[in-house]
């Protein structure tokens, strides 16, 4: 691809939309070429309303250190801008309802769509239903589902790369998948024993909502459970593992820190192993992987992978050779939203894959 | 008094409103005569339906452990309850406008009243404007105004034990009056030089209904400053202190911690004067001021106060014997608010100051 | 027993011990009677010198409001203290080498012992491997141990009462033994499919030495995994709960936040229930138990149980019925060490077990 | 300048060490010519042995994302190495005793120097006395020290392009002077009613030396004072702005997060004025200074600035035309050490001021 390509953002005001805005404008093959901030079209009249455009450093103060960051403008989306502008990708960080009706429309117009919301990552009508999504027309939208793509680059490099929508993973999904993904495609857990996916995130993955659970004072000081078996990433996990829901118990926690996640994982190995061959299958699988640190036996924390688009993962085996925990860390806003979906639109246009990420 | 008093209180919703039940509840001498709870009128239906009971430790998990406050509950109040219950005291943790407006009809009905908010504490009314309050009958209210007594023990023993009303103080007021009242009675103030008062407080001043500003993600790892020259408690501070808005200057911050308050306060000295001088205004004038600890030249930090119902109070003297600094903690929600409420019940029913606080 | 026992602490300088004069302090049953404050012999020469006693106060300042705690003095020890005050009952907050040492000669003066280490909680010597303890007389030492008593009141309430040590347990250990002992006890597990327990601390937990670990840059924004497979809590969970080492995971992590424990606990039952089996296991199991806080299928969160003595527990079950949550929640520095020590000298002098607790 | 230039760093194991290697690792003109990592000298023989080198990412994990940081080594520190590696720039980040005894030494051997502690930034000689600096040479150093630059470059952006020893300003110093310099320069101020600082820094400023202060159990939910009347940041104010001791009171307060430093600042004005006169004021001194934001009435938090090079300023004047607040925040460990480093080190090179920085 010779020349730059034209990017838009839609929905530009949460946490993720922040991230994204500050590494589009900061990416090495976009210099010159930044994308088109949309304002998501709930988001009141005035975004709406012709020429009412916001700054975006009204928006996201801390983005005015970004190339010149305040003089972009988010603007009301209007279907017709889409062509004038010449947008080739748009990012969708739209509530999962308004990511499934928008992106079969964006692709109508042969616009390419990388999501961030869960409207597009399930293959299973199972396993969607926990985001009550309705189709206009389900026909035409399980035909896109089919060739949706999930995007996690670890594991669908190749279809990516030549993917028209791609359905960026959920944040927890990420880091579990990650975790896990080695293990079961080398076929050296057992699966009857059962997985157990410990996972605590900080406050930013409940969003910008203030709620009385996001209040500072609850969140402070605390540690809480949630959504005990239910959580609705769990959809994820099964499908990209390939499990079934008696195999693996998934439980979230709410960390009193900003951002980042870490899962603590619990395996039984088919059979006893060596920690060597915990390493080998690891770094087989990873070798590859430009944006998947691997610790070994050192178990990373959280503090090491804030503020950075890796994943980070480690290991300990008990003395027994059977029981393995996998400790997985990122950034819930990076690896698991902003960061992997510029990692995607690498892929998307040929570009190496960590470009803008490290 | 030989029996024990009934007492209520009304709002109790509230952090300042946990805080107050928490004590109440323990207190020594309402053993076995717990006060009435009641919902605030306007927290919505079904807290007012006649029948619409809440247990208190739904409202507040952490009383589960005081005293057997799970079978107490929260009901919609009604005025004949007063009579029927016998309550001679109430607790007012209720919006400025609704205890301006529910004061007067408490009073002729012979009840005492302790009121958390703002609506009783200011003479003037310049000072009263802040607070929106608009009164049915302004003579009335102007009147109920004059005996009013403001409700800083260290300062209005005497008047509190004998009052009807007593205005509660605001937590900020609360902690630069106790700093300043010595040295301004002393007359050892420049005030030609101004008092600054730079004062952080933790989250939990800032209520508990979920905003931007309260979210976990804007309060944690952050300060800011807020209502520069425009705080409602200067009021307060201008009439307790007797200055004038130009002497002193106050200056609030939003503190990353849930509760506790810190004031550095700057004031220049008529005089040049050595530390002992200053030691002994203070020693002097708090000598029977149990709830106010001393800390002479070692400065008290914020921890030290939190969860307790003292002001601690200590300074430091520049070499020159003409700048001081004095350093005020307290907790907001105890000394600051409820814990100063049930201070000014003691007072009010003759029992040692310190009872149920220590 | 009619008149008030004269106790004594050793150790009082860390959290614990703290959290132990605070509680001490305030006993209703020892009014007037508190109890003498030994420092540990190897805290310096300072405190071991004659007529070198240091103020609680300066050691402790938070304990500045606790019943006059200005006037008690840390005083060297000393081996004829101990007749000479009429000391009944000692406790032990010192290092374990120390308590290993010392417990042996209190007995033989005929005082009773709580000792809060971990030197005389395990019976089997490989489980106390891991403290590194040697003892002078090995025969004498292993016939007191067979007599010291687990110090938890929930499962071993009339062994303590009876007994003349009592091995407080570990605060790990406390949150994840009354979380399972209900379970194991009732015969519910299949233990065959392992137990997991993924549990969290507040940095209290890692003592008041500062170290690299415990600086707020690495403890703030944070979690971290450790000890896993290796931590010294593990005996205690074995010999408590009859388990074999591959039955049970335990994974301890480290928490931003100053106090408080929260194990998430998962089981696999040996054949499917209904959510009401579980709630009549646990109800029947701690109906006499008033330190422990039944939530059912609310989970408890790490705030409710901060700064109380009580052990919250609470659960979620699977669809399948199958696969069990056990959430437990504790203050590490009471329920998890100085709280339950005053729940056993309860227990030892007949006195209602939540005395001075509530 | 056409060649990329050689830098080293000495000292890189601290915060400000740790952000220092990231941001040159990470700079345009650096790029392909890292500088070399020197260790303390002082930092135990390991380091020190020859053939003793460490990784960079063992000492700083979560700098194994910048441009393969993996791949570099802290080498001891050998003085042929400069020579040999043809060395043009040392970045000394060592205690202030050893960058007074080294800075000259390398200063002789052609190397030019930026200086990170305090050891170089204050002309008289009783502002020095804070460090206990003792020259072996003090004619020799007295020369050296008169040619030493501010590096301030928003003050003194000339001298530093040519200077030869550039002293880095400390973290507090650059907060107030930038604050505080236009209106000085512009003699606005009333000095004589005194200048008031009121600043909080995170917990970075206080160093990674594991202290009873920098304890988690002691900085988190807490605020202290500390160094009143006496923090050594004071002879930087007193030089920078020429001011009198008594014209200045600076007191900085420990502030529960991780880092960042706010500066409430408060002054009187000689004449009354209207706010357009303080943002003339402002935007005049700082029209060519691409590392200052100026918020104007908005007034600056401080998560805006954190892990930026910038300094934000904002103001708010009281309605009586003469009391001032100026608010300055900034990232303590950026523009109060690393970042304000490589801004001087541009200016040195002739390469744009904020190069590397934005």
């Amino acid at each position: 691809m010779t020349s730059t390509p034209q990017t838009a953002v839609i929905g530009v005001s949460g946490y993720a939309g922040a991230e994204l805005a500050r590494l589009l404008l900061h990416h090495p093959r976009l210099r010159g070429h930044a994308p088109v901030f949309f304002g998501r079209p709930e988001e009141g009249s005035p975004a709406n309303k012709k020429d009412a455009r916001i700054r975006l450093t009204d928006l996201h103060p801390q983005l005015a250190d970004n190339n010149g960051a305040g003089n972009f403008f988010v603007e009301p989306f209007q279907w017709k801008a889409l062509r004038e502008r010449g947008i080739e990708l748009v990012f969708l960080a739209t509530p999962h309802e308004q990511s499934r009706a928008w992106a079969p429309q964006l692709l109508e117009q042969g616009v390419r769509v990388i999501d961030l919301s869960g409207a597009w990552r399930l293959d299973e009508l199972r396993h969607r239903a926990v985001y009550n999504l309705t189709d206009v027309d389900p026909h035409a939208a399980e035909a896109i589902q089919q060739h949706a793509v999930y995007g996690l680059p670890e594991l669908h490099r190749a279809e990516i790369a030549a993917a028209r929508l791609v359905a960026n993973p959920g944040c927890y999904a990420t880091s579990v998948i990650l975790a896990l993904a080695p293990l079961v495609r080398a076929g050296l857990l057992d699966r009857q024993r059962g997985i157990i996916c410990d996972a605590k995130s900080g406050v930013s993955g409940a969003g910008k909502a203030p709620t009385a659970k996001t209040h500072f004072m609850h969140a402070a000081d605390n540690l809480s459970a949630y959504s005990v078996f239910g959580h609705r990433h769990m959809g994820e996990l099964l499908e990209q593992l390939q499990l079934t829901e008696r195999e693996i118990t998934f439980t979230p926690h709410l960390l009193p820190i900003p951002r980042g996640i870490f899962s603590t994982i619990y395996v039984s190995l088919e059979k006893t192993a060596e920690p060597e061959a915990i390493e080998a299958c690891y770094h087989g699988f990873y070798s590859a992987s430009p944006m998947v640190r691997w610790y070994g036996t050192r178990l990373p924390e959280i503090q090491q992978s804030v503020r950075t688009n890796y994943c980070d993962l480690g290991f300990a085996l008990a003395p027994d050779g059977q029981r393995l925990i996998v400790v997985s860390c990122l950034d819930n806003l990076l690896k698991g939203a902003s960061g992997q979906a510029v990692q995607n639109m690498n892929l998307l246009f040929g570009w190496p894959e960590q470009e803008g990420l490290a």
